[in-house]
């Protein structure tokens, strides 16, 4: 019998999949649906971007060099320190999506075994990664009552053993919108020093910071050696298809090993690396806009939420995402029922039920992440679809 | 102390890198280097590709689907319908060049400890993509003498123990040129049946056969269960900077792993698929001139060569590589003499040491791999480097 492997066997599908054939046969059956599921932002991508595709002349599209151009990685290091982090561009190697840098990450500091703390809720696909490297993602429960914060450190402590290895956090929080604050940071990088660990952050939603600015981890005193920053273009500038990330870290011994595996891929694709290179030189104000735009949406959520009853939901204050408890029996049936047996004046909403980002069975399982993807009206028109629902349902709690 | 993982450190560098140091001094001298060394092709890529992009219209640039976009998959799948192979929408997963396609590969099929049989010289990445999969290598010696045919069968089969879970051919080969006979590739099947292993076939090659047609092991009856296509579209539209590649097969289980590893990034490159998919629809005919130029090319190559005394080369039907047996001590010791202390009025060659090609421990130091990726003339001036080279070469033997 011809066999795929173990982790080919173990790998989750993704838990967006799960609910997609009840969306399409909503919309076969006519129904609006209200997509708070997926973080594809419908921001527009800044046209200076593509332009520069549309105006670039190439004979031959040769590879790149295996760490990226090193325009972009120049201009991209120029970017990292406008925002006060301490990046230059040999810090720096341009990755195919955040996707790959989490994939180096991973595969560079985990051996077969070894151990990963991560609070939850967390990015779902954390999981397979840990599964590609053959390592175990520990969780530690963070809490929706506290606005998702970092749990107390005693408790991250508590999880060390031989085997752990790194600390991930999600800086703002995909799912959980919260945003570090300094002295977090600061007890979590004091912790990966008394222990030997790396700390990885995650910065996809970087700019997406609504009540304080952000800070990264790389930026604290004591860092270099320990911080490893895993960055992509996707959210920032709404440019989720061109596949552009980038592992950052000063750990030269880190940096080699994942530029080893960087070589197996030759490079990052090109032509997107002229168009993440024309984002780098955005001027910081460009995300004015954009940041305002989320924040509106943010507040409409939060206040058409709380006023639903029975509805709990922290103030994120990052990324484009609000977690919030419902009054129901299960969101994973709820979210299904939306699909399947609901429509108010022909609409309906697709929601993401949180116990897809959680390790632990059985948590979140009255949780759901709404990603705020889409503009104002439609937001209204989808919260005036959730509370009707939230009325009708049958297995309201 | 903080470390990289096991596989972090065992991961080789690439074998291209030990030279660059050499070739950028020389280059410094105001050394003229002919670049030999590469399989970056010099052909211009078909201008209606970067047109597709360039006329492209897009206001978000969002996730693709992850095994790709619909219509880039149908015109792929025409695209091997029309050089004869049985291939569906359904079989194909759009992957992040090749090099992913091998990456999904490695990981769905071995768990750690498993093995692989590969013919060598073989391309040297493989050793990688098996590291990072924790499987090994095990190679079978094919021979200049006799053109690197495939290897007795009984060599592989002797080679198969219960770890073994698949063989790898690249057909056409990289580094040795070699196209494999249909009575070879009906062997290796028919011991794959009878072994239940998995033939990876890496095809990147497949439109460069010059003396005759090209035929992939998924053509052959009963292929359906085992056969794994590798593709990239790199080499048949020099292309390689787009990273754009297929992983393709009939096994519904195999794609549903690969399918949920490919989620973990969820997509591949989007401008690159736009790209991907103006090539998809060119005619055959296409490769008409393209063939014709690297026929050419080899058929210098291999007229100087022969007249070169003590150099061996056999004929290689496909692919733009040559593998030749120098009169010299050690390749890779003249390699970095020829860029290190020699130069013929102003010029020298890089070429590829065969080493890097060969898993056994010796092999090959006697051979190279040359790539035809200059013109006419700039291959005419690199032989005449090469010529001279050899006469005065001090470790001549």
């Amino acid at each position: 019998m011809l066999q795929v492997s173990d982790r080919g066997m173990a790998l989750p599908l993704s838990p967006y999949r799960k609910l997609t054939p009840y969306a399409d046969a909503a919309e076969s059956r006519g129904v609006h649906v209200h997509h708070l599921n997926i973080g594809q932002p419908d921001i527009e991508t800044p046209p200076t971007m593509l332009a520069a595709v549309q105006q670039a002349s190439i004979r031959v599209l040769e590879y790149s060099p295996t760490a990226g151009y090193p325009s972009y990685r120049h201009k991209l290091a120029s970017y990292y320190q406008r925002v006060g982090m301490p990046v230059v561009a040999d810090d720096i190697l341009v990755t195919t999506g955040g996707s790959e840098a989490l994939l180096f990450a991973f595969m560079c500091c985990f051996n077969p075994g070894d151990e990963l703390i991560v609070p939850e809720p967390f990015y779902g696909p954390y999981l397979g990664f840990a599964e590609a490297a053959g390592a175990r993602i520990v969780p530690v429960m963070s809490h929706l009552d506290n606005g998702f914060a970092l749990p107390p450190i005693v408790e991250l402590a508590a999880r060390i053993t031989p085997r752990t290895k790194a600390i991930l956090i999600c800086n703002p929080n995909n799912p959980t919108g919260y945003v570090y604050r300094r002295d977090e940071l600061e007890q979590l990088l004091a912790l990966c020093q008394e222990h030997h660990l790396y700390l990885f952050s995650d910065e996809a939603y970087r700019e997406f910071c609504y009540d304080a600015p952000f800070l990264s981890p790389l930026q604290l005193h004591g860092a270099a050696e320990h911080v490893v920053v895993l960055d992509t273009i996707s959210k920032r500038y709404s440019a989720c298809g061109a596949r552009i990330g980038a592992f950052v870290t000063k750990s030269k011994a880190l940096f080699q090993a994942a530029f080893k595996f960087a070589q197996l891929r030759v490079s990052p694709p090109g032509l997107a690396q002229l168009f993440a290179e024309a984002a780098a030189e955005l001027p910081l104000s460009y995300f004015d806009h954009t940041k305002a735009e989320y924040r509106a949406r943010r507040d409409l959520l939060l206040r058409r939420l709380r006023a639903m009853p029975g509805v709990e939901c922290p103030t994120p204050s990052g990324t484009f995402y609000i977690m919030a408890r419902l009054p129901v029996d299960s969101t994973e049936r709820f979210a299904q029922w939306l699909l399947e047996e609901f429509d108010h004046d022909g609409q309906t909403v697709m929601v993401s039920p949180a116990s897809g980002f959680y390790a632990t069975p059985g948590a979140g399982q009255n949780e759901v992440r709404l990603a705020y993807v889409l503009n104002l009206p439609a937001l209204e028109a989808a919260m005036n679809c959730l509370g009707h629902a939230l009325e009708v349902y049958p297995g309201r709690c």
